[in-house]
């Protein structure tokens, strides 16, 4: 049975290329429970590949011939092979963090093949520590970032005593999951597709996006919406990537952050901006590439249901995105982080003040840049008014488990994508905030040394805060 | 800079889908050499990453067009990434002999990304025994199973005290070892593409393989020659496959096999088959699937210049093929090799009287049997004559070594087609006879059982012949 794909996700398969391979990932860390014994990551793989059922999301391929007339449609792949998607691997010696990066990295420069259901997950082992990893690759025509952890949230339990948890991919029992992976089946994120699709007046199954959304934007752009008309410079994240890349992970007690923000004014969020700002700035200023002008950052934000008007069923979870001034001509953390709270105040009141079309167009960027960066182009719009794009996206507050297993950490693998080398996604879980970077490895040189620099830019701040 | 493709290697590429991937893969075993320290896996990984120079084989990409006609040409390859070729992987905990099969297996199972350069290389730590192994894969219109094989023997020496040797991709200083280059380059084993097509009248760059080849090749069929007459019955080995691969490899000293043909009178090259032969016979009983016709099995065999007419340039390389009778009705050990013994030498005599057409016609099936079956199947033939491919390729005969670390063992992957699930390709390294199994893993159930009735096998082949 063929089903029609809806033309945002084809986009992304449209999209994709070699140097853009178009699927989200993430990286979970896991601690063995109590008693493990020498077989615990087999058994745990054996576990998870022996799924009775797997959900139709994880079945599905996408097929196009002169019969669908050239257009991506869902297929039911007849030759599912489980072993082709759920692999167990090992870190080479000495298995350190750094081995665990340099895998991840490989894994997510090598595009998904079209031929098969859309997703690996890789269990594995050889961490010195004895912790037991799990890289998971979805295609971002199945499920965008914030899904493919909701979803990954969905099989997990406070419970460390729950044992007969399914995977990711399993189908769930419960009413409360099933619904969870439906959205995840619709894909991007939170705003309804047939809502945007009403919305913006688009009848025609077009591939890509709609011309109707890039002329909303366009307008918006040149109506110079302060959302909207910032000023970005060039800099070495704004050029056209290659396939290579490089991911970088660590995180930070969330608490550190919340005092920082107590002590100065400002939002947990306006703090992760001003780390990442900081170690952009000292990243760029040691390659001698720091433009003048200060840079800005796309930043998706959540909106209530009532400033969106669009809003799931669950409420309050549409995103619009804000530009944000980095600020990285100031060389003071403190007014640093002053001036990106304030950037962000008044992007989040401009947002509101915003038509629901403007919102959505907004939210557009944030869902797929890729597809609208081309169309923008043709629209006389030569570059997307942002350097680079920072989400950060909540997750569960409390310690959750798999099967016994305690989720120590998990980190966010993004999509760098021509012009855009970049991506800084964060994560919040159990009490710290995980910072994920992806980029283009040849366009990023020496990414993971931006690490370092977050971590020197938290204690600038702490600092200058007084703390 | 654009190349064409001749039209063979073009097959290949044509012909590969999803459940056919048309790449040949090795496995190769390395002894550390005395002293290794314990960086010496990530060492030699890094040795083979940093190769200075790249051979042009290894660097190009198929690619076509619009403007190519929507024919493959050659295309450098503009971003090529030697991080994504050449990998640093290990093994899963307890590093045995079948978690490298089985990483094998799912690596064999994978195509190779048409937008890169098609090959790939894996250096595996995490053997128990401190093997280090190294499996490598590359598309069929690159190499074929011999020149991968010889492109690999060209790098080694015999020499454990010499070292800056470089990795098989290499580009090599010696004039003998690039000329072992360009042979690997031209593809088609030893057949000079050349020389085929104008042997066979071939002027224009069809996609695929030429008609008229195969008209000769159903002409031979019809006429009865006996290298091709045989009757083959069907057996699960002869349906449609999938995607899914098992690889499983073991050898026995070349010597067992030399000590049987002495005291009978045989070849060793008959005792493979007799070990082939008594292998699969066990497999299909136990299966109760045992035909009462016996199989028959496709063996490439080499020719002598004069014999084929179109040798290379070096002589002696050509390659025929002959139909087999394996005796799988005869529950006699001796009987079956002494049946074997026969049809190969009735094959070999019927192939010296073929014309020089007819033997490239047969060297066709052995080259693109993926190409020719369905090409057959539409001049009425419904099925191949033979039940499965066993190819026997001989080997360096001492030890080797690649900058110091012996070369303990190497073990063919070939390529299981439709209607041909099961290959079985020997070689010969220092001697030892190792036999590798590649089929696929649904339509050939429990593949690795065949390593054990082999043993047994040669065991019972030695009690025949009174040893």
């Amino acid at each position: 049975m063929v089903t029609p794909i809806d033309p945002t996700s084809a986009g992304f398969l449209l999209a994709e290329n070699r140097s853009m391979p178009m699927h989200v990932g993430g990286l979970q860390l896991f601690k063995k429970p109590e008693g493990a014994g020498r077989n615990y990551v087999r058994d745990m793989f054996e576990q998870m590949r022996q799924e009775d059922e797997i959900a139709p999301l994880f079945l599905k391929r996408p097929y196009r011939s002169v019969r669908t007339a050239g257009q991506y449609v869902w297929k039911p792949d007849e030759q599912f092979d489980i072993e082709h998607h759920v692999r167990h691997s090992a870190l080479p010696k000495p298995g350190r963090v750094r081995e665990l990066l340099e895998l991840c990295s490989r894994l997510h420069g090598t595009r998904l093949a079209r031929e098969r259901p859309l997703w690996e997950a890789h269990i594995i082992e050889g961490l010195r520590d004895g912790r037991v990893a799990m890289y998971t690759k979805t295609h971002h025509a199945l499920v965008d970032g914030v899904s493919a952890m909701r979803l990954l949230a969905s099989v997990l339990s406070t419970d460390p005593d729950k044992r007969n948890m399914p995977a990711p991919w399993g189908v769930r029992p419960t009413a409360r999951s099933s619904r969870e992976l439906e959205r995840a089946e619709t894909s991007l994120a939170d705003v309804p597709v047939q809502a945007l699709r009403t919305a913006l007046g688009i009848t025609a199954e077009a591939a890509g996006m709609p011309g109707a959304l890039v002329k909303t934007l366009s307008k918006g752009l040149r109506n110079e919406t302060s959302a909207l008309s910032l000023y970005a410079p060039r800099t070495i994240f704004n050029q056209s990537i290659t396939g290579s890349r490089r991911f970088a992970a660590q995180d930070w007690p969330v608490e550190r952050l919340r005092e920082i923000g107590k002590a100065t004014g400002t939002t947990i969020n306006d703090v992760v901006m001003a780390m990442c700002s900081g170690a952009v700035r000292t990243y760029l200023t040691e390659l001698d590439a720091l433009p003048e002008a200060p840079l800005v950052a796309m930043v998706p934000v959540g909106l209530n249901a009532k400033q969106s008007q669009v809003a799931s069923a669950e409420g309050g979870n549409a995103v619009g995105a804000v530009m944000v001034q980095l600020a990285t001509d100031l060389a003071d953390p403190a007014r640093r982080l002053a001036t990106i709270h304030r950037s962000m105040k008044d992007g989040k009141e401009a947002l509101s003040s915003m038509t629901p079309m403007q919102i959505l167009a907004m939210s557009a960027i944030g869902q797929a840049p890729a597809i609208l960066t081309p169309l923008l182009r043709m629209q006389g719009i030569v570059r997307p008014p942002y350097n680079l794009i920072i989400s950060n996206v909540p997750g569960p507050r409390t310690t959750h488990y798999w099967n016994g297993a305690q989720l120590l950490g998990t980190y966010p693998l993004s999509i760098p994508i021509n012009g855009m080398a970049l991506n800084i996604t964060c994560t919040s879980y159990d009490g710290n905030m995980a910072f994920g970077l992806t980029g283009c490895r040849r366009t990023v040189p020496h990414l993971q040394r931006l690490l370092t620099h977050l971590d020197d830019e938290l204690g600038h701040l702490e600092k200058a805060a007084g703390l």
